[in-house]
């Protein structure tokens, strides 16, 4: 397996492997039942800001902006435990979901299965009951 | 929210979003434990060979190839649930794994986990028992 750094891969030091926008990919999952709640992404001060609080912090492609988790909802997260992969390119952040994580008003993102129908794979909603409104929360 | 589409978020079409280089993001979990195995990606062709055969295929970026898990190690996943998310720029895949998920012969890559100290993060091993030899089994 050419190509791994060992000091990457076996040692202690934190060394996360931001790509060319700057950022790494995060994985937070329901520290209680262990269901993933959402992927997003950090850069460098998510990061910082998400470590030195113990609150969830991420950095929105979509706006370009950094975004601590809930501001405006109030469904924040509370960092219980944040694990690094082999390569150091990916976060799993293990949380406590005020609520949502969802902007749609589910628990999860991941609110939809996919279902192989002959070939064509289609959709099915599963664990989708709405915690809030999106309508009510999000005013602009 | 501008910028969300109704039809991705709230459909029943199976819409996945490739990046710029063709490729979504996937997680896997341990479909017993819950715990997060693996952060990859698929493009097209895995996620079709994926739900045709029921075992995960991913696209490497560093190898720039399709690659069925396991191909080399032994060490594949069955796929018991695949889920999306909001939209549709991420999978979910609930897995059984067999032996190791990561290719340092442990069973997940998140081995590590991110120990804030004084200011400056370490990493602290965590579950990082091996549970194959990556020297016997990728040989080159």
């Amino acid at each position: 397996m050419s190509g791994h750094s060992h000091e990457v891969e076996e040692g202690l030091a934190f060394l996360p492997k931001f790509d060319a926008a700057g950022l790494v990919t995060c994985v937070a999952t329901d520290a209680a039942s262990g269901d993933v709640l959402m992927v997003a992404h950090m850069n460098d001060e998510a990061l910082r800001k998400t470590i030195a609080t113990g609150e969830a912090w991420y950095f929105s492609r979509s706006r370009n902006a950094l975004w601590r988790k809930g501001e405006t909802s109030g469904q924040t997260q509370r960092v219980v435990e944040i694990r690094t992969d082999c390569d150091q390119d990916a976060l799993w952040l293990r949380v406590e979901q005020i609520g949502a994580a969802c902007h749609t008003g589910r628990r999860s993102c991941f609110y939809r299965k996919v279902e192989p129908e002959g070939g064509i794979a289609t959709l099915v909603f599963v664990d989708a009951e709405r915690l809030f409104d999106p309508g009510d929360v999000y005013k602009e």
